[in-house]
């Protein structure tokens, strides 16, 4: 009716702006913030942003790079890189369609991790193990082949006959279950057992459907505050953890609340609302009803074992 | 703005026309069907609505009976009792909050049932036991304590010394697993077995998450096509099973389609928008995003354990 | 030292008389029973033995046909065919070992049901869920690919084209979970859906802990009562159910009564003891100390999760 | 026959030495060790043992306190005071037996922990979540209620408002699933976190299956290596960890060649065998059949479950 490009351009600012009214990132993936930019091919100062896209293996992998102050201002998150690669078929049943992105994951690992050969690994497996989709990261370290233990007892010269890895695996568990940060545990972990490289696992919160168990994120920069299930945990971080660290995580909910609104704002933007018409009805909505509850898909349960184990593969290929 | 009573009425009655539109009913609850008409003074011919609340619980008890064909048209459910229990507390982790409404959950069972004392009854756990909010069946089942076969050992005097009931038990499992529909192992079953009264225990789909559980519905007319978590299954009922049949369900999903349609509904209503914009615009966004995908507390797992282990304290209560 | 080869072939057929004594079938394998015959080569009047071992897989088959009422008493088991395949590889964590498995367990299946092309096929997973050994039943019905819900949705020719066959599955539980015997639920059930052949897959005791995750029996024979894990079953086989029946059983565990007795005997037996000393000293040993016990390797959990796998692959094989 | 007192005697000395011989603690039990002594009433200088009984209760206390090195070495375990709770009852199902060790449980916890109010502690779940009898340790730490973060985040006056203690928890995991010993896992946590008592739970090895699932043993010694179900840590005791330990373990498996060993040993004793036969006879066995087995009741599941709720309401009645 009253809406036009013009207003709809308004709207997408007030959505970023307003990202910040409600203090609630709603998104973890890189990608998805820089698509809310209006115009993918609108340059963003101190962002680069690099495809490559697999015909064959239906596989497109993202490359976010943040260069700068500005970059990260804009963004929303820290300077780094983010790869991220989208795989439909990650949430297929189909085991032969798990093998192509293991090694994809594998290689982007490596391609962040430099060196991995004979490298000090801790994986640290977030999230509560109770909630389902939560659970991605204890069942990644489930299936690891730790070895750190191997070259303790039997020494190096056994390692390089094995060409062995030196990973080790935790899963610190949740606040509400332990009483302590993540960060705690694993900044213990580490004072005493002085890994090179800790690569945090955790599900994730996406804004797309799309994304549930089809998408996974790969960045240097560790995880912030704010991040995973609507959990706060304190900052795993190089700065933090005092060791290089990687974060991979993959979208497995989306918050009611996100679907709601952006729903919402499609169409008000579509309708000409203004800003402050659609920031005043989302926040009614949001107070009234659909705090603390998420969006997921049916098989849940399935795909995160099935996914948990695909990266636990591409975790095994690169450390193990 | 442009929106008034009247419009807001005309919203309301094109949402019930929509619902067939779709062929898809929001929700399981009869309360909640109830609830759609325009106001709850207003008088359905053939359906007779009567409430009480007991403060000191804080558990409030709703019976809607659908007297005659006319009733069930309105309602777009069969004719029969439906009887729902809310209590905002079952959700709780405080135990004690429980005891009170197993009490109640087993006093209405005890309604429906009739004389429940040595009586044969089969209790069937729906549901896809992998799939968590689905589980709630199949764990009601894990908690029984059947008592059928001590009965057919020891004999109808040891029944009566010890004042014990004559329950089985079975989850029979969703057709992509068995390749069965539920109706068609419980028809073998009661075949087999022939007991007096089946009562089947399902997950709901409700239309609004604080019904998420918090409400039981304990019905006489078993289980229609299409309930449940989005399962087609045929019916459970009298005609189909050929024995009496009680239904007693919990929501523990929201569709995230209706979560959406129905924020928006309520918004464009509210906005003035005429009937077929508000179709059209739901209708693609349902296309386009969030198909098989549902809401669901962060804390279901949880819960599916707690709530299950009341219902099968109320079962134990009468039929053990 | 006293032991001479006289006292010792005493002593064996003391053992045969005590098993029944006892009343308790220490094994459920119909090659363990073959073998406390005195010496492998002494030929059993109606029975029958065959052996196959392929070097490359260490895989061995062993074929046992009881032919009629003679050997039937002689073995203690019904007259039929019973197939063993023995694959150490099987207990394995390696899944490169497992595909050549599911290939000779597809092929004994195939042997003992005759054409298995598109026949109406219904797998019994039994046994206790809850119970991490007896699990192996319930946890190969959750991996099976059922098909009859599709063929009758679809119609016999979507089912050819598709080279599709017909089969459905169900985990009837244990009685004391659902008041009914294996038989009653699974009666109903034929007498609902009518297969043409049931397979039920079941968890065994044996003799050897060797045997443990390594042995797979397969037998047209069915299921007769007191199998299992000490569970009373009533029988399920062509008699019972009216319909073809194939057992399809690997042991998980040795009844700890039975390592005890075995150890000791063999030592007594070695010693020069006699019959009546050692039957009265077991006797003993089990009044005190060790009913209901089973002995079961560490990684249990882990056997039945893989194995359990294996045996829905080889099912898949024949009847997907 | 030929057996007599002395010779009884003898068997009896020979076992101990055999215990060093297969460098294999049988029983993490202090009170069995101590119970393998020739005669009860025997005093072992060193070694203090008080019993107590609650005939209404149905709980037998016996406090084992190894005061010096001679009762050290006599003994085989650490100096310090072992409590061991014997509730037969621990293993029902019916939870009302289960308040009352509860009660007796924190009792004795507190009797060793010293003043409990207000007292960081923190909670480590020992043992493999994945393997039944040894996921007591976690499934302890899933059920407690932590509060060291809200103390954290509110401050002492909240904590004392609401009679709070400071607790934390963590499922250190096994070597063969993190790389690293509980010991190195359990160091970096207390460094990061400074607690002031550490109490470990483990699932432990018995003698006699008349203690599994029924004997809580508390002991200020903490855990030697080799304890628990025969895993290979480090120990976690003052010295290692530098804060107070307290150990709380329950005996859920027995050996299997311990349960064979044992009754052969009586058997052998009973006969008159010599020491050296004896030997050598029971080191054939176990080379032969049973490495790697171990003796369980048959509702393993369900009773670790339900334990490990008992230990977790003691542990929360002490410190939540």
């Amino acid at each position: 009716m009253k809406a036009n490009k013009d207003t709809n351009n308004q709207e997408d600012s007030s959505l970023k702006k307003q990202d910040k009214t409600f203090g609630m990132p709603r998104t973890d993936l890189a990608l998805e913030v820089r698509e809310t930019f209006e115009d993918d091919n609108v340059e963003i100062q101190g962002v680069i942003l690099k495809e490559d896209y697999d015909k064959d293996k239906d596989i497109r992998v993202s490359t976010v790079v943040i260069k700068d102050q500005r970059g990260a201002d804009a963004m929303g998150k820290p300077m780094g890189t983010y790869i991220t690669i989208e795989a439909p078929k990650l949430k297929e049943s189909d085991e032969s369609y798990h093998e192509p992105i293991t090694s994809e994951i594998a290689k982007y690992i490596k391609e962040l991790a430099g060196d991995t050969k004979g490298k000090e690994v801790l994986i640290a497996g977030l999230g509560n193990r109770e909630v389902t989709p939560d659970a991605l990261g204890p069942q990644v370290v489930d299936n690891l082949f730790v070895t750190r233990h191997l070259i303790r007892e039997f020494g190096s010269e056994f390692q390089e006959r094995h060409h062995m890895g030196n990973m080790s695996a935790i899963s610190p568990g949740v606040m509400g279950q332990t009483g302590m940060e993540a960060s705690e545990v694993l900044r213990g972990i580490i004072h005493e057992t002085m890994p090179k490289l800790v690569i945090v696992i955790d599900a994730l919160a996406a804004r797309s459907v799309h994304r549930l168990n089809t998408t996974v994120q790969i960045t240097d920069t560790g995880i912030s505050p704010g991040s995973g299930v609507g959990n706060n945990r304190k900052a795993l971080n190089k700065e933090s953890l005092g060791v290089d660290v990687i974060a991979l995580g993959i979208p497995t909910v989306v918050d009611a609340a996100t679907i709601v609104n952006d729903t919402l704002e499609r169409f008000m933007a579509k309708q000409g609302f203004d800003e402050k018409q659609v920031d005043q009805f989302i926040h009614e909505v949001n107070e009234e009803t659909i705090g603390n509850m998420f969006v997921t898909p049916k098989n849940i349960d399935e795909s995160i074992k099935r996914i948990s184990y695909t990266v636990s593969e591409a975790l095994n290929k690169c450390f193990a």
